[in-house]
């Protein structure tokens, strides 16, 4: 039981958490976007960050601090608080990227935790090895191996009040990222990057970082707080949320706004091609593109990188508001319109419905069918799961419309694409309550042949008919063979 | 040819325009949003409107300012633009809303507009009658006459440089919208609002709002500024400008407020409910929702009525955006996903690709498959219609995969959902340098089976053999039974 994260709310496999930070005595509110401040490049002062935008943790880099000759000195004797003036939580990486990008660096496990304790960090990182996702499975293992061993001189450090992470690494070997993670959850330490995730991100192979995170998920206990390493544009948040993390760090909003790019909940612009902002933030309800390309260069990259915050956090707030709503897959819906590859990472993480399951609400307000991908979220498989336990007489009308004035069946059920059957009782419940289209599609449909499938496997001594509105050759092919099918439309109601 | 309003640029059936109004002698970029301002209550005061939020236009009520005894003679001396501080073009409602909600009023089209002309009104607007959407034919048929004679009498009376509106009614019978359409563009009016629209939208009816708005554009000439009378939330916006809509109108951003209510892109919330602002305009970057709900009524109605607008505002700077980018139809597919009402009018939409393919561009940027929905969009019809007229050799294979090293064809075509075949020398070509999901789904694996039917239907002495990788049965069902069909997946390609 790790008793400095506590879960508030859960909707799918996300949650409004509460991280407890010791050292800084602060407790940051999550899902928490950790800006990435650069040492020795400030573009939007850490208090600006707190007060303007909201910001309750940053991360900057405690190698790049204890390698830098003009900063080291001073941020030892003023402490990183100070040496920032930044009064939230401060998590520290450790030079694991750097190792990653030049095979090397001279510092370890023991050392690199000490410095950043002295230094004051609130959240220190070991040195772990970011195994990228192609590799050969052999390397996997073997970098494997030495990140659990990086996780134990953790362990083994004196690290006082300082929480420690324990990263979670195996490249894109489901079995070996789910391993890490049940053994990172098996250590005293304390938060649980999923690592190497940024060259996935940044290839847009959004499926891959699902397949990755969920595997690391199904290893680490559900209180672990998860930071996804890496994950800063605001386009793949929800989904991100979704799946289960707490933590995100953007280094985009500044790196973006130095090339010139400006970022949107479905992807990138260039400020070159702009002619309109999308967006009432501050900086956008006050200039136009054209404001921006006529002034000077550090003005417009001070002012996207400003804009970059904004739709940021406004993304974490209405992730948040989603999660309090339940209406957070709603949300990833939306997102996934984006870009396919946005699509692609929604379709993978609904091919771990059952994960999303065991954490969704059993009630919410209305679900809303917004896609053909809805018809696979957990809410429908969790209504099949439950219509092989419920109670049917010897014979069993199911119908999409209104039960008929006289018939001879011993009740009449509802059926409701995407559902399937349901008995009059459950009618007013979660999910039932659905708003759906009037333009049902095969794959509602389909999924309401598979509810009456799962009836009727269930109950084989039951006689059952079925009465459905016009459904796809699809949605009939799965009803099993016995059942009485008829088709309203032919009927004339 | 009405020269008082230039299309700028195209996506879909929207387009940005510049609408010139003479009398105010002002030019107003579309799609514009219209404030609602009640003489009587300026909840945000117009020349903030303009200079906050960017309205250009904005509209209000002639038919109460002539009743309202104490402004009346104060607006017909001062003129409406002092009354109410603003420079931009002020557009004046007649009355008709009051007559359909209380049967009767006591003016007539020559009166009214003689009534707006002398106040300064920069568009009039005739008293036809908003017939509702439910009625019968002979009562839309007769109600329709009467607004067509008072489109008379407004053509007939001295307006000198007043723009006046054309109202299109018909209620819910689409020949009628059409015929309406037809007959107001054929009078010398200038600005064409489809009316009676409320109704529909209060009940969430996108797909009926559809239905009359594209068949009134089929009436309407394509040069003729169309005004979504009524539609001011931002969940419709971008579905009402793929239709070709170009000027809106909002009360909802004041009613809303005065009920506590915070609109956004997927919705109405309610201010009591709200835990977290998913906005970064400047009330939301200042206030949480507890903020607002401690302040005094006023204070969080003026506050919500700010927000209100500058989403609003934001939407129709985003939907400019994807017009000019080109992304129209999936902005409107993301917003689809706001509502399972939403996701009804897009499916309406696009049974009229059609209506949209006329104006649409033939070459954009990628073109981003985002949906099943996307598989319809007129991109695809334009594809397959081009398949009918391609040359195509003896013997020809079709393939999704590469090309294989050795075979006895005479060519090989890429096939690729969801467009189908096509030869390597457009490969490089709108639509075909599409960006779609690796996970792709049977609407796309059909529309690219529609692609085949039609090229192998236009090549009857052509021996075609296809290559697909894993298709869906109700895909494999449209390709024509003369068509050697290898699942590239049996072969291991
Ligand atoms: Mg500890
Ligand atoms: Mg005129
Ligand atoms: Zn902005
Ligand atoms: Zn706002």
């Amino acid at each position: 039981m790790r008793d400095h994260f506590e879960i508030r709310d859960h909707d799918a496999a996300g949650r409004i958490g509460r991280l407890e930070v010791p050292r800084a005595d602060v407790t940051v509110e999550t899902p928490a976007l950790l800006p990435v401040v650069n040492p020795n490049v400030l573009t939007v002062e850490p208090e600006r960050l707190r007060t303007e935008f909201g910001a309750e943790m940053l991360i900057t880099n405690s190698y790049i601090i204890r390698s830098t000759d003009r900063i080291r000195d001073r941020v030892l004797s003023e402490g990183l608080h100070d040496f920032l003036d930044f009064d939230g939580a401060i998590m520290t990486d450790s030079g694991s990227f750097q190792l990653a990008e030049y095979g090397d660096i001279d510092v370890t496990t023991a050392e690199i935790l000490e410095f950043q304790r002295r230094i004051g960090s609130d959240v220190a990182t070991p040195v772990d090895v970011p195994t990228p996702p192609d590799v050969d499975r052999d390397r996997a293992e073997r970098e494997l191996e030495t990140t659990e061993r990086a996780l134990a001189d953790a362990e083994a450090a004196e690290t006082g009040e300082m929480l420690v992470n324990a990263p979670v690494q195996g490249s894109k070997y489901p079995d070996l990222r789910e391993a890490a993670g049940r053994h990172a959850a098996g250590t005293d330490l304390d938060v649980f990057p999923v690592g190497a995730m940024v060259p996935l991100m940044n290839a847009y192979r959004y499926a891959d970082v699902v397949e990755a995170v969920m595997a690391a998920k199904r290893g680490l206990d559900p209180d672990c707080p998860v930071h996804l390493f890496g994950a800063g544009h605001p386009m793949m948040l929800a989904l991100a949320v979704a799946m289960g993390c707490d933590l995100f760090d953007s280094a985009a909003y500044a790196l973006m706004a130095r090339d010139g790019r400006y970022l949107t909940v479905s992807g990138t612009e260039h400020l070159e091609e702009m002619s309109y902002f999308p967006c009432s933030c501050p900086v956008c309800a006050d200039h136009t593109p054209a404001d921006l390309r006529e002034g000077d260069d550090d003005r417009a990259e001070r002012l996207l990188a400003e804009h970059n915050l904004h739709v940021t956090f406004e993304e974490i707030r209405r992730i948040k508001a989603a999660i309090r709503d339940g209406t957070l897959l709603e949300l990833v819906d939306r997102r996934a319109r984006g870009h396919p590859a946005m699509l692609d990472g929604y379709r993978a993480l609904l091919d771990h419905a059952d994960q999303l399951e065991a954490t969704d609400p059993v009630s919410k307000d209305a679900f809303f069918y917004t896609s053909h991908e809805a018809a696979r979220r957990p809410e429908v498989g969790r209504h099949h799961d439950r219509l092989a336990w419920l109670e049917t007489p010897d014979d069993l009308l199911l119908t999409e419309s209104k039960p008929p004035s006289s018939h001879d069946h011993d009740a009449v059920w509802r059926v409701k694409p995407p559902f399937g059957p349901f008995p009059r009782a459950l009618s007013e419940t979660y999910p039932l309550t659905a708003e759906v289209p009037e333009r049902v599609d095969a794959a509602a449909q389909t999924a309401a042949a598979e509810g009456v499938r799962r009836l009727v496997e269930a109950n084989p001594e039951t006689a059952i008919t079925l009465g459905h509105d016009g459904w796809a050759e699809t949605a009939l092919d799965r009803v099993p063979d016995r059942v009485a099918v008829d088709d309203l439309r032919d009927l004339g109601r």
